[in-house]
């Protein structure tokens, strides 16, 4: 057993903290797709929860989190009521709200991976599943919209790869056996700055050899 | 411990004429994609027991019931035999099965309610998970069928709102220990009326605040 | 208990390899989908672990296979990797791919149903999720890639049959106490021969009654 990374309401209210942004988002592409309020809420709530969900399934942790923690459950709710009234506000704050979304991709593969270590996954696994935690909402919402997810587009900033680094980050403390508050919180630093630098420079990853010639021609 | 509902001859009865009436959704969905026979059984399979396999997963009762009880997996079969054979004169009776569409709804939104309260879920949970239950079939099978799922679409009429004040009733009855057949059986009959009133009278939900006049300029 | 079909060095080699061929057809559409690097990793992952993961999550298997062997999650990545450098020569080779893509399909079929079966399911839903087991992996790889699952299309040859008839004959010999290596092989085998078989010929499922004539007029 690890010892606790934060103590409990700290942990709360940053998780609280994370679901929030992540609902923001949801319920902004809802109101683009021109969703009524009940298909707000929907989305707010899956991207919100989706990958904590998808996690706690995989680890055994059943009733997941998000069906036991009223707060959980709550949360995108008054995120989702937030931008039904409010949302050319909260869109002209799109910049802020990246910011979060970026805190909320840091500190979800932090503590994603740490649950999965903690639920007797290897470290290549605990990796993995902290890195779906923090990106599986994202690709729940999208599908839920019926677009390709923004996760798996060439021509979006790099999104994935900050979160690989910090879920690495942790496994690698777990293994030197180093894993507390401060290296912890490094992490979720480190996964956020990244976060940051990437949309300000727009980082892009690869495409497949002999592709990006072509891509002109592709319909995607 | 709940009381029993309903007898459990009469539950099963139910339930299987739920799976039946959202099979035949799926697969007449099927059939305008255009899907071959394999096609509209997979999506008669998926809208029937899709909201429950949910559900089940959720709670921790593996395996669900879709897969331990063979009546529940053979009646999606039938429902798609029939429209395979007989889609033109099931289409024709669209508005039947729309009436037994809301029937599903409202059963499926209390027994879904219920049995997530007997796992242990508090009751805000348990409504959810009802709601999840009656609305989650519908939304697997849009995503089958590359779709938007008609759960969030704003010209729709109201779906998710019936099945909502369905999970509600249940909540409260529990909480306030007056949960017995009589009172679900309200419970489904309020779900269902509300539903055949929303398509009777074409009731939506609003979309976002600044959106309305602003969504003929939309691409949805 | 049903005896080891295989020595399980033998099994493994055999789920590693069908693994592979399953990323591999993964990574192709995320290249034709013009994903970046990421996205084909994340398309080979899921296409390869996707079945067997919903099947382990179902039986109650948690941790998933997917997430305690590490053999079963690199080799996606490699998988990945050899079509994100030599793709043209990936694709060139596609013939070869869907042959590997067959004996995938083969394979994972008699595995899936076996251990279903070993869980405690009942004949009829150990077949049906041996089929989930093989086809599970490319329905969601065509839901990511937003595109109807070619499982579902008329337009495709036979995949879903050959796949039910591995299952049935390997819940047959299961009845009739008849299952062991040889047995298993020769379900594996036929299988994999009725698939290329399908795709040789182009056979394909009917789709629904008083459809064909008018398929021309319809939008897909």
């Amino acid at each position: 057993m690890l010892q606790e990374l934060f103590t409990p309401s700290v942990q709360h209210a940053l998780d609280i903290a994370g679901i929030f942004v992540f609902a923001i988002s949801g319920a902004l592409l809802a109101v683009r797709k021109n969703f009524d309020v009940f298909g707000i809420a929907v989305l707010a709530e899956a991207t919100a929860l989706g990958g904590g969900l998808f996690r706690d399934l995989i680890i055994g942790a059943v009733p997941p989190a998000a069906f036991t923690d009223l707060g959980y459950f709550l949360t995108p709710l008054v995120a989702a009521a937030l931008v039904f009234f409010l949302h050319p506000e909260v869109e002209r704050i799109q910049g802020s709200v990246n910011v979060f979304d970026a805190a909320g991709l840091g500190l979800f593969c932090v503590t994603g991976t740490t649950k999965a270590y903690e639920y007797g996954l290897g470290l290549t696994a605990s990796a993995a599943l902290g890195l779906t935690t923090a990106v599986g909402g994202g690709v729940v919402r999208d599908i839920l919209a019926n677009e390709v997810p923004s996760l798996l587009r060439w021509d979006r900033d790099l999104y994935a790869v900050p979160a690989t680094v910090g879920a690495t980050m942790v496994v690698l403390c777990i293994r030197f056996d180093a894993l507390n508050a401060l290296t912890s919180g490094f992490a979720v630093v480190t996964a956020f700055t990244l976060r940051l630098l990437a949309m300000r420079y727009h980082w892009r990853a690869p495409r497949a050899w002999n592709r990006r010639s072509a891509a002109a021609e592709e319909t995607v």
